[in-house]
C-alpha cells in the first residue's frame, strides 16, 4: 500500500481547503464579524498542518499513479477528509457547537444535498453563511475535478479520480486532456452561476443572497440564507428564474460543451436530456391537475406555480422550498418522493439515480421480456442510437439493487433510535434517507421543507451523513473505501 | 394465434373449478345453509357452460403443444379468468354484494394475500367461508400444477404452464415427467395440511376453524374465520404451532422432497434454507429487543411471542395477526417491512422477492464491486456451490428491477383516489401495496392488522387485485398477458 500517495493527495486537497477557507475569512474581515476570524484561522492553520505533512511524504514522481479501481477509494477518503475540515469553521465559532451536527452540516453542503440541522439560519454570520453555500458550490462539480483543474498531476491518476467523482453511468473525457476536461467543465459552471446571480439581482434579490443561493441552484444544493427559503421572497419573477435554472443545471454538462462546440441539433437530441423533460412535465402536469381538483389553491395559477417550482426542486434535487409540500395530497406527495428518486441527468450537478440509469434499468427489463418471448432472438440496448455495452448494463443494474438495499438498511439504521419529534415517524425516517441518500435536502413529514433534521440522534445524523457521501459519490467510492482489499491494492 | 387451444385450456380449469365449488355446495347442504345454494348453482353453471364451450373447441392432437414463452401468457389469462368466477359465490350470495369487492376478496385467496374488504367474517355462513380458505389452499401450490396433477395433457405444455406457476427464480422438475413432480409436491402438500389439522384439533381448535386456518396456513394465505384472527384463541399453544408450521411452508418443498428420498444432509445445507432462517431469527431477536427495550409488552416472554408469531406471520406471507404491530416502534415496523418484502423461499407457498432472488441479487452486486478492484479476474456466482448461469442472473435482475418500479408505480396509482380512512395515508397505501404485491395481507396504518381494504375506491382495488396476481404470478406471466405479441406467437 502506497501511503505516502495517499497522504500527498490528501495534503494537496487539505491545502486547497485551506486556500477556499480564506474567502469567508476575508468576508468576515469585511463585514467586521471579528468573533468569526478565530474559527477561520485554526480551520485554515489545520489544513496547512495536515498539507505540509503530506507534501513532505510527496512519493518519487515514478510513484504517482493509481490504477482506476484505487481511485475510487481514495475518492472516498478525500471526501471524509474535506467534511471533516470543512466543519471546523462552524464548530470552533459556536455557532454549532456540536461537532456532529457540524459534520451533518458540512457533508449535506459538500454532497449539494442542502439537508440542515439549523432552526434558524439568519442569525448565522454572513461569512458562515457564504462558507456553507460555498461548501455546496464546490460539491457539484467536484471537488477533486477543481483540483485536477487548478494543480498540476499525472492524467492517469486524475482520470482515476475525477472518474469516482463524476456522477452517471459513463465517464467521458470530452476532449483528450482531463485537465482540460475539467476547465472547460468549470468554465460552463462558472459562467452559468455568474449569469444566474446577475438574472437574481435584476430580480431585486440583495447581492449577498442571490450569490448563495445562485452557488445552491448551480450545485443543486438547496441551503438558503433564509428560514422560509425562497418563499422569503415572494417573488413571482425569483421563482420563475430559479426553477429553469435548477433544471438547467440537472441538464448534462456535455449538452452544453456540445452546444458550444456547435453540435446544438446533435446536444437537444440526448435521449435522456428529452426523457428527463417529459417526466419534469408529466409530473407538473399531475400535481398541478391534482392540487387544483382538490383545491389546495384557490386557482390554477397559483397550483402550476407551486407546482413546477417544487417539482423542478426535488427532481435537480436542490431542495428549495416554497411551499409545504406535507400538506399536499397523498397523491402529489408520492410523485414528489418518485421524481426525488429519478434525480437529474448524469453529468449534471443534481443527485438521485439519475434520467439514464432509470433509462437502462428499464430498457435492460423490457428486452429481457422480449428474451422470454423468443429466446433465440438477439436484442442490443440502445442509448442515443448507440449499443450501452454490458459491463455499464450490469453496473447499472448492481447500482440500482445496491442502491435500493442501501435505502433499506438505512431506514433500518434511522429507526433504531428514536427522534425527539413526534407524528407519523415511518414516513419522516423513509423520506430523510431518500432526501439525503438522493441529496436533495427536504423529505416529508417532520423534515419537511418547513421542518430540518435536527431531531435526529447522532446516531442517524451519521448514518444520513454517511447516506449522502454514498449518493453524491454514487455508492462505489464509500463502499470501496470500507474494503481494506481496496487499500492493499494501491 | 390458436383460439382453440386457448379456449380448451380455459375450458379444462372451468370445469375444474365448477367441480370445486361442488365441495361448498355440499357443504352449505349439510350446514343447512339453504340460502347460498342457489349462488353455488349459478357459478357452477357458469363454469360448466365455459367448460363445455371450450372442450367442444378442442384442437386437434398434433396443435396442443406450447411454447414455454407462450404458457407465461396463458397462465395469466387463466388466473384472471379462475378469480372471475370464483368471485361469483360471493356476488350472487350477497355476502359480498358489489362484485369488485368479492374480485378483490378471491384474487386475494388464490393468491394466497389474505387481504380481506370484510369487516366482519364471523357472520358468514360456514360453505363461504370454506370456499374462501380453498382458494387459498388451490393458489398455495397453484392452480395448473393441480389441473397438471390430475388432468391428461402434453408434458411440453405442461412444462410450459408450471414454469409460469411455480414461483422461484429457477424451475426444476423432481423427477423426469411432470405429472409425476405435480402429484409428489400435492402429495407432500395435503399429508403437511393434514397433519396441522390433526394438530391444531389437539390444540382444542375446533374441527372447522382448524380446516380453514390449516388451508390458510398451508398456502401461507392468511384468511381466518375470525374477525380478531389467531388471537381470538388466545392460546400459546396454536401460535407456536402455527409459527412452525407458517415457517415450514415457506420452505422450498423440493427439501421435502429430497428428504423423502433420503438427501437428508444435502436438503439441510441449502443455501437458501439456512439464509432463510438466520433472516428469521436475526429479524425475531431484533423486534424481541426492540418490543422488550420500549417495554411495549409486560416481559420478554409476550415479546418473543409477539414478534416470533408476526415475523412467521409476514415473512411466510401468511398474514395472521396476534397483536395490531401498528402500535410497535418505528424500528420494528421498519423490519416488519423488510421480511415482508423479502419472502419466503423460492419453490414454496409463500410470496414475495424471495430469498434465493435476494441472494442471487446481492452475490451479483458484490461481485460486480469486486469486478472494480480487478477488472480482469473471473468471478462466478454459486449457490449450493453450483455456478448460476447468466441469464438466471440477470432475469433476477430484471424481476427485482420490475418489482420495484411496479411498487412505485402501483403506489402513484392507489393515491389517485382517497380512501375513507383518514390518518397517515402515504403510510397505509405503501404497505397496501407492498402487501398485495407480496401477497402477505396486513400491512401497516390503516391496513393493519385491525383494519382492513374496505376503505379503498374501487380503481384501487382492482389496482391491488392485479398487484397480487402480479406478485404471486412473479410478474412475468401478467405482463406478458397484456403484450399482444405474446398472443401472436401462441
Amino acid at each position: 500500500m502506497n501511503y505516502r500517495l495517499i497522504a500527498f493527495v490528501l495534503g494537496e486537497i487539505s491545502l486547497l481547503m485551506g486556500a477556499l477557507m480564506c474567502i469567508p475569512l476575508f468576508m468576515a474581515l469585511g463585514y467586521s464579524e471579528s468573533h468569526t476570524l478565530a474559527a477561520y484561522g485554526i480551520a485554515i492553520a489545520v489544513c496547512v498542518a495536515i498539507g505540509g505533512l503530506g507534501l513532505a511524504l510527496r512519493p518519487p514522481k515514478d510513484k504517482r499513479d493509481l490504477r482506476p479501481s484505487s481511485g475510487f477509494a481514495i475518492c472516498g477518503l478525500i471526501w471524509i477528509v474535506i467534511s471533516l475540515v470543512g466543519a471546523l469553521p462552524y464548530c470552533i465559532s459556536g455557532y454549532i457547537p456540536n461537532y456532529v451536527d457540524a459534520l451533518f452540516e458540512t457533508v449535506s453542503g459538500f454532497t449539494t444535498t442542502g439537508a440542515s440541522i439549523l432552526t434558524n439560519v439568519e442569525i448565522m454570520p454572513k461569512s458562515l453563511l457564504f462558507w456553507r453555500a460555498l461548501t455546496q458550490w464546490l460539491g457539484g462539480m467536484g471537488v477533486l475535478v477543481f483540483a485536477i483543474a487548478l494543480l498540476p498531476g499525472s492524467d492517469k491518476m486524475s482520470t482515476a479520480l475525477a472518474k469516482a467523482e463524476i456522477p452517471g453511468p459513463q465517464f467521458g473525457k470530452l476532449v483528450s486532456k482531463l485537465r482540460f476536461t475539467s476547465r472547460i467543465l468549470y468554465a460552463i459552471y462558472i459562467v452559468l452561476t455568474l449569469l444566474l446571480v446577475i438574472i437574481l439581482c435584476c430580480c431585486k434579490m440583495p447581492v449577498f443572497d442571490s450569490f448563495c443561493h445562485a452557488f445552491s441552484t448551480a450545485s443543486t444544493g438547496g441551503f438558503s440564507v433564509k428560514n422560509a427559503s425562497i418563499a422569503a421572497y415572494n417573488s413571482v419573477s425569483i421563482e420563475v428564474v430559479l426553477t429553469i435554472f435548477m433544471m438547467i443545471f440537472a441538464v448534462n454538462f456535455n449538452i452544453y460543451f456540445m452546444i458550444l462546440i456547435g453540435q446544438f441539433l446533435k446536444a437537444i437530441r440526448s435521449e435522456e436530456l428529452i426523457c428527463m423533460f417529459i417526466i419534469f412535465f408529466v409530473a407538473v402536469a399531475a400535481v398541478t391537475i391534482d392540487l387544483s381538483v382538490r383545491h389546495t389553491y384557490d386557482n390554477v395559477g397559483d397550483a402550476l406555480r407551486y407546482s413546477s417550482f417544487n417539482i423542478a426542486s426535488v427532481m435537480s434535487t436542490t431542495g428549495f422550498g416554497t411551499a409545504d409540500f406535507t400538506g399536499w395530497s397523498t397523491l402529489s406527495q408520492v410523485i414528489l418522493l418518485a421524481v426525488m428518486m429519478i434525480g437529474g441527468s448524469a453529468g449534471s450537478t443534481s443527485g438521485g439515480m439519475k434520467v439514464s440509469r432509470l433509462m437502462i434499468i428499464s430498457k435492460s427489463s423490457m428486452i429481457n421480456l422480449k428474451k422470454t418471448l423468443s429466446p433465440r432472438s438477439v436484442y442490443s440496448l440502445k442509448m442515443d442510437k448507440k449499443p450501452v455495452d454490458e459491463s455499464t448494463i450490469s453496473s447499472v443494474q448492481s447500482f440500482f439493487i445496491l442502491y435500493i438495499l442501501l435505502i433499506a438498511l438505512s431506514t433500518i439504521l434511522v429507526s433504531i433510535e428514536n427522534p425527539t419529534f413526534s407524528g407519523n415517524i415511518f414516513e419522516s425516517n423513509f423520506s430523510a434517507v431518500i432526501s439525503c441518500f438522493n441529496n436533495i435536502g427536504p423529505g416529508i413529514g417532520a423534515v419537511g421543507p418547513s421542518g430540518n433534521f435536527a431531531g435526529y440522534s447522532e446516531f442517524s445524523k451519521i448514518v444520513l451523513s454517511l447516506d449522502m457521501l454514498l449518493g453524491r459519490l454514487e455508492i462505489l467510492p464509500i463502499m470501496l473505501m470500507l474494503s481494506p482489499r481496496s487499500w492493499k491494492r494501491i
